[in-house]
């Protein structure tokens, strides 16, 4: 079964507001395996909205628009989908009497044009609005259909998950199941030279990659009948995968939500917490970013000891014992100033593990012997210190955010490596 | 003039990302007073794309595309608006220069794939990317144009503003000349309210509200001849505007990128700076957000300190000084708590000011009396202290994000009050 999106308003359109609505339809919809192949946003003019629904029900079985139900004049997507279908509109008696008693508990009476609200085609399927004025509706005819939704999130939403899936749920056999894996340290071209075969190999499941900032999800997505049938699917493929790319792979766990942004860092904080190993941090160029990351984490308070934002040389000497003499002699962005200020830290607050950032983050202060971007970071782990060198691109704040990701990374591995 | 905006990309289809990118570039165009009247998603599929290119050019002057353009085989945008154009793709070399630059940086070497990005029909105007490997292009046929962006938001935005907005404001007779005022501590709602007949009270200039995270910017934006006449129409609803509302009003200063996230955070920043005060920074639930916001600013070196992320009890008494039977008495979260982090960071680290932040970021420790949310944040400076109780809406990030920005516009506040 194949659907479209037809989001309906001249604010869109402006940019005045972000179009939420389409990627909510649209990630329902892939859960219970219908395809969308087009979105579309349109004003509201009967002409473009009346050529776009031809163009829509051409392509798809079922046109699902949102907005343009509201009870002012150039509220049409309901009276267009009709007039595209040959349907004419009549009152329908039950939605009035709901609308004009919503109105009315607002102690307020219902204005004529609320009553347009409550017209549909005879043959339509109205869909009562929990949440507001506007019932929504399946028209249909022939083996078609136009399913017409408010505006407002909040009412679209609703109206969805209450008529909506139940009504398209009789169309759909297979479920669409998904597992995803996530990968630190390999690009999204890189990555894709080493599986495209696999990618290309099969179309149940698909495997897809997705890149995100210093990271790339590879999503692994079944049709299938149930969840057995799905893990029976993805297995193999996903096997297949690991043996090429395991080391990449620095968490396949789907409890991890899709929306968070900072999974890494809350895996490399849960290790700690799961091992049960105090940190200390010692921060220059990042400056708080390496701790607040770790601090992300809700249990980190059991292990997470102490946080130090010693930018300048008077700190780090200071605060964490490293030498004026390895500072003068190696510069404070250096393998020798990184390594004595996580050992320093380490040391200082008598922490199983210190990790430390010395770099150039610019946008001044670069030469050619120290870049800007040149970051130094250091793991000291249980009595022995590893330091890490890495030349960022990007501005201020990015090169700082990357070289956040990466050592965090880096405590990652050393972790893993303890047990 | 007409422009169209074709979204690609199979994450939006699936609902996986909200189409961000669309909003801004329709946003955009209307300050511009370019129409938009369809806006399509699509995948990344050769025929699909292929037939809404046809749509597009038929209803429009320009098509904007966002996304398509990584290396991968399944990145096809460019190529697909070419070949409706009926010209060859061929090596940009300036473009391949810059790639493999970027990614030797890295210290990797560019994959045969990487190529893909550099290759453009020979009459293209092709844009750099200064976020990232995928340049940009405007592909020219007859009267038409078809401008092919990256699909990252950061590095498309920044392709629009520096390239794709220079380019069609030379098809654009008068000036659209903005005036920016950024307010924080009023809910755009609200503003409205104050200002709604100021707003819908003129169309040159035109008023526009953008919210965004706990601010909220207006934008007084004139068409005009040249500077001069765009300043005279501008100035006085300015000024009527900041009758009403100028307290919230932290800059006006359009020297600070549209872009930049953290603009209150650099303002302060710069205050401390050009105050030439030192700073010490203690923090316990924001741990390490605070210094960090501070050190995004290039200048800080001069009078950033120190940061201490201490969030146990032990290193609170330890490093900074809060007596115990404080922390016994009234918590680790509580005004008594705060001010002694405050003070005791100024004075062992000898600064002018000291700043601390003790919370309940949540998840879980929340309480009746003190539900999650709850932060107390300290501003030490010259001798006096101040302290500020608030209780934030949203997950543990967010309450971390937001009672940041908070003590830095606290912060901002009292430096001001020294001149």
């Amino acid at each position: 079964m194949k659907a479209e999106i037809i989001s309906v308003g001249t604010e869109l359109l402006l940019g005045d507001i972000v179009n939420t609505n389409s990627q909510y339809i649209a990630k329902e919809l892939a859960s219970i395996g219908i395809e969308v192949y087009h979105q579309s946003t349109v004003g509201d003019n009967v002409e473009r909205l009346f050529e776009c629904f031809k163009e829509s029900i051409e392509r798809s079985d079922v046109v699902i628009t949102t907005g343009g139900l509201g009870p002012t004049t150039d509220d049409l997507t309901k009276e267009v989908a009709a007039k595209y279908f040959g349907q004419e509109l009549e009152l329908h008696e039950p939605s009035w009497e709901y609308i004009k008693s919503l109105i009315e508990r607002r102690g307020r009476k219902a204005a004529p044009n609320n009553k347009k609200q409550a017209y549909f085609p005879e043959s339509a399927l109205v869909l009562k609005n929990n949440n507001g004025t506007a019932p929504g509706a399946v028209l249909r005819k022939d083996d078609k259909a136009i399913i017409v939704l408010p505006g407002p999130p909040r009412e679209m939403v609703a109206m969805f998950n209450e008529s909506v899936m139940p009504y398209l749920k009789q169309f759909t056999d297979d479920k669409l199941i998904s597992k995803t894996l996530r990968l630190y340290g390999i690009g999204e071209s890189d990555l894709e030279l080493e599986i495209i075969d696999i990618i290309n190999g099969q179309n149940n499941p698909t495997v897809a990659l997705y890149a995100k900032e210093m990271e790339v999800t590879i999503r692994i997505t079944a049709k299938a009948k149930d969840e057995e049938e799905a893990e029976r699917l993805i297995k193999p493929v996903e096997d297949k995968i690991k043996d090429r790319v395991e080391k990449f792979v620095y968490t396949n766990d789907d409890n991890y939500s899709g929306e968070s942004k900072n999974v890494l860092e809350e895996v490399a904080a849960k290790l700690l917490v799961d091992k049960n190993l105090k940190i200390a941090v010692a921060e220059s160029c990042t400056g708080g970013m390496v701790s607040s990351a770790l601090i992300d984490y809700p249990g980190i308070s059991s292990v997470f000891v102490e946080g130090c934002v010693t930018y300048s040389n008077e700190a780090k000497i200071k605060r964490l014992g490293v030498k004026e003499e390895t500072l003068n002699k190696f510069g404070a962005v250096s393998e020798e100033t990184a390594i004595e200020m996580a050992e320093g830290v380490s040391r200082g607050f008598n922490t199983d593990i210190g990790i430390s950032t010395t770099g150039i983050a610019g946008p001044d202060g670069g030469s050619t012997d120290k870049p800007v971007g040149l970051v130094y970071t250091a793991v000291h782990i249980k009595g022995e210190t590893k330091v890490f060198k890495n030349i960022y691109n990007g501005d201020r704040q990015k090169i700082r955010a990357r070289a956040t990701r990466d050592i965090l990374n880096n405590l990652r591995i050393e972790l893993l490596k303890l047990s």
